[in-house]
């Protein structure tokens, strides 16, 4: 077994990590590391924990520590849950320090030497990691995975990509609140409403997108347009997807390259992976947030109403996925269990 | 004082038909229509009555009668609530029977003799009254509004169709669950949920936008792609819009011209006529759909987010109106204020 | 293995039974009977299932048949999530047809010669079977789970009742929507919305409680009254309960004997028995309705906020618990395995 | 037209105060106060204002001050919507500079010199202003509304204590989340959940209730046990309530005591006074949060299921008000207008 911290671990990503790791058959958790407010109580203590199963019990009685490297002590991975402007310099120290950071925060996301992975798509982009090792001259790493919105999105369009190719991409979101993490979402601001903005989401789902579907080295050519909204649900963004392609195609050979659509996670049998990455529904009226989230775990993205765009002369599709697995937390436990298997950890 | 009659005026469309008359400078209900199951009782007894003002008083006391001509006696116009299916060809008789029918209705809405008035745009639609009369070779007259998400859509649109020609738009919406009448949706699907899939609304999207900006006898020239979703808000659809423009134009200039817009109603004083059809915040997270919807009295469509989209070579806004007042019997009311200004009532 | 039937099995409750009994160690479902609009279809047709786990594999491919005896052929017990109305008259033609037959429904629950069973308080009752048969002339058997509320609020009350005899119970119930089946509850009925009346839900919890905690023959000698809510919650019903004791008692010696408090399913391991039947938090806000209703798999009650009544001379505390599974399919299921260890089944 | 200075103008119930106000007959803003980081700002910029009418144009402009008795200047009251910790000091430094504040803070509300009117039930309190005068030394006067769940048990409460006397009272509250101010509750905390517990909320109702029901010097003689909840709705606190009457009554008569029920504030014929401090409904299912919580613009209490409590030899019925208008801002208004009449302002 690994030792693994967890950055950030009284958050909601972060508590979701915990859950994750629980049980895990690779990682154990032997460190939790939070801000200087919770450091010197147990992980119990301080976590107000808020999750629907209870706190793992070796995790509980930890003691929270500090967010540095030395205080974390000897663990063989760290997964980052902090805040992006926490993120930054910190995930570097821990670089330097030599551990491999998976990180879920977006400071480092865009460096052109850094992974961003959704590993079912793009994990040979982990060869940056030598780059990065020797631009920035130390012995960690930082792998990241992409933000809730784009995790979700790249999923399908990956087939589409590869089999038909892609000219623009037009996307509205409707995005959980729990993807503003906690307290976040004031009740007032989303009982019996709908806004219309999450800041920076656009920007990040926008190019996010064309990096992770890209080569290591250049993104991928074409556009990507997005509205980004926050709608009155728990967990779960759905997202309408409208695809001008490259290659004409019927609905029918879309959701055949979507439901063939396996990828190196797969092949590895890796713990996280779910069966499907990308599972098509053919009734009319799913996927449903509430009912189909938590499909392969909160791992698979849910895709319906695959249908022909005549505007776009492509395809249109609504896609969901889990925000705080799929989205967060879960693909960082991917990407650690890839990168484990590529011995980097 | 012209006498009105409600059809269907037990349902929820029905009843905001009731509400937004009561006290109406121009029009009185007389007479409440419903289904055989409603009829021999009061209309304080046969509706379930769901608003959060009281039952007019006028109107309580009123005898439900059946859906028929003979039934609602003399009265000057007949606003219809009804159902699709009943809709069509009750509609024909009340209109062979000499009604100038005002229905907010599906079934006759496509007809190319039958006007589809959002007034704003195209109250110059009211012309087919003539060749419907001759064609069908009644006296009265049916003239509908627009389905819920195409009210809201097209008011923003005309501005930007006059002032700088329309290519394609792709819309995805976010519609409350008052849209689906009363019952409804049951709640456990859509606590906590978003459902993709509304029937038969896109079709109505994309066909009727065309119909409404178009020519009395042309459908505009462009192409509407549209994904309907419902999302668990109670009244209020948000819609998010991509339109590829045919000259290009600054953010600033579309504002001004959605500013800048009003039509025949607002000259013509029209006592439901909003001030401003089409009101633009600036805020970055507006418009809300719980703190805009009534904007207008739930007559004005509120814009937000107003930029450039360069996906599609145009610009892209989030708009938000009030589905069963602009996009329902509000809409109705102000159609019947414009005929008795034109005479036809 | 055993062989189960589910009757009413296309409904909510009836697919929670399905779900339960998905990898049971003693139950195999083998026939699903439904009402006539369902049968001649197999059950993953015929079921809308809504559940946010996939249907069973081998329950899906099963035909879906008519509640009777003769088609449901040869099995060793039958669950009923039947509507009270079809309930009466089926269950009884089941047990004259030598089925034992484990109901939901509230058809026969206050029949003196039917028990009525939450198994951890009263499962001694399984004695009126006998008195059953020889009045009814029957070889099969009814026996009931309590209503949903009833079911939550009789676990906390049994040690309580046990160690310091009650007077008096006052309680509030604030209902999930869960609890009217599905359509159920419009979703325009409770979203920013509590109804402050469910139809029989008062006089059920008021009369199935003393039922449960009296004896065999005689119920329980004190009195209950309720009000009851439905609020905007998908699962869970939380009860705010007041009580007046016979010998007072601390907050402290109320918890102590909660948290002891074990029945024959605990010493029996049943599979179903939740390790504690009542768990009590000490948090000020907790138990929290969707955090806490899933404890002990849906079968525990959570208990919190014990405190001092100085009003009643007692005690108050808040009770949650899950009323799809323990206030119905869980405890039916709970009851069944308590049947097969007594040899019932 | 009288001056009016509002204290913690910005926050959610400083904002239905200036909503209440708009149009107002007799008070006119002319001076906001708000925390330092408000000040030197126009209101329209200082305030995130979330109201669903817009801003009154005339406080729009104005400068928001500092909470200081020099930065108000001339105004002729001053109404408090502090949170308490600041309220305390701050409200007695106005009154030492001899303002009449009318607060809703809670910080001296339950001060003996200081009247906690619900004005129908207990304007005469008012006489308390001399005591406070004499005692305090100063020319000003401090008054207090009550606590929003106070407000609205002990308006159903006064003609039942008048009428038939009291022995004890048991109440569960289910409460909007609007009373917890803005942000306020975390979305994450409150959707598809009910949490069981309010900071201070139920040592206030249980303490409030005596004062306000009581005479001047001395509370009412009876006992109230309360349990108190958070539910999923906007606005409108709905409580349930069981009352142990000393003199046995039908709820015919109690209907009757609360429907005859009016106060100083009606005979007044005050602006702000509903025609119907208690409006009791017939219907089994009312009064609903949403539907019924603006009845009299949000001033009226609503009365449903009105029953016989054979528990406590009494009876129970359920209560709903608008806890920021008769709960909090509104009858502060009411408690200025009362003051006005009385020639204390």
């Amino acid at each position: 077994m690994l030792k693994a911290a967890v950055l950030g671990a009284t958050g909601n990503v972060g508590q979701i990590f915990i859950q994750l790791l629980n049980g895990h058959p690779l990682f154990k958790v032997s460190a939790v590391a939070a801000s200087e407010r919770s450091t010197e109580r147990t992980y119990s203590k301080a976590a107000k924990w808020r999750q629907q199963t209870p706190i793992p019990e070796d995790v509980a009685d930890l003691d929270v520590v500090a967010i540095e490297p030395k205080a974390v002590k000897d663990v063989d991975v760290v997964f980052s849950a902090l805040p992006a402007d926490v993120a930054g310099r910190t995930e570097e120290n821990f670089a330097k320090a030599g551990y491999v950071v998976v990180s879920n925060a977006s400071a480092h996301r865009m460096d052109p030497d850094v992974p961003l992975l959704n590993p079912e798509i793009n994990c040979n982009h982990v060869s940056l990691i030598e780059e990065q090792r020797k631009k920035r001259k130390w012995d960690g790493a930082i792998v990241t995975n992409p933000n809730c919105s784009a995790s979700v999105l790249t999923l399908p369009l990956k087939p589409i990509y590869d089999n038909f190719g892609i000219n623009k991409v037009v996307v509205s979101t409707m995005q959980a609140i729990s993807g503003a993490g906690y307290p976040g979402v004031p009740s007032l601001d989303i009982v019996d409403n709908v806004v219309p903005f999450i800041g920076k989401e656009e920007e990040k789902l926008e190019t996010e997108t064309l990096k992770i579907l890209g080569s290591p080295s250049e993104p991928a050519d074409f556009k990507v347009s997005s509205s980004c909204h926050r709608v009155p649900t728990l967990d779960g963004h759905m997202e309408a997807v409208f695809v001008e392609l490259r290659r004409e195609a019927e609905p029918e050979s879309v959701i055949a390259a979507m439901e063939n659509f396996v990828g190196e996670p797969q092949k590895l049998k890796l713990p996280t992976a779910p069966k499907k990455p990308v599972l098509v529904r053919r009734e009319d009226n799913r996927p449903q947030t509430r009912l189909d989230r938590m499909e392969g775990n909160g791992m698979s993205v849910v895709v319906g109403r695959v249908r022909k765009d005549p505007v776009l002369r492509g395809i249109k599709f609504v896609a969901l996925g889990h925000n705080t697995i799929r989205g967060a937390a879960g693909c960082g436990v991917l990407n650690a269990e890839y990168l484990k298997a590529k011995k980097y950890i």
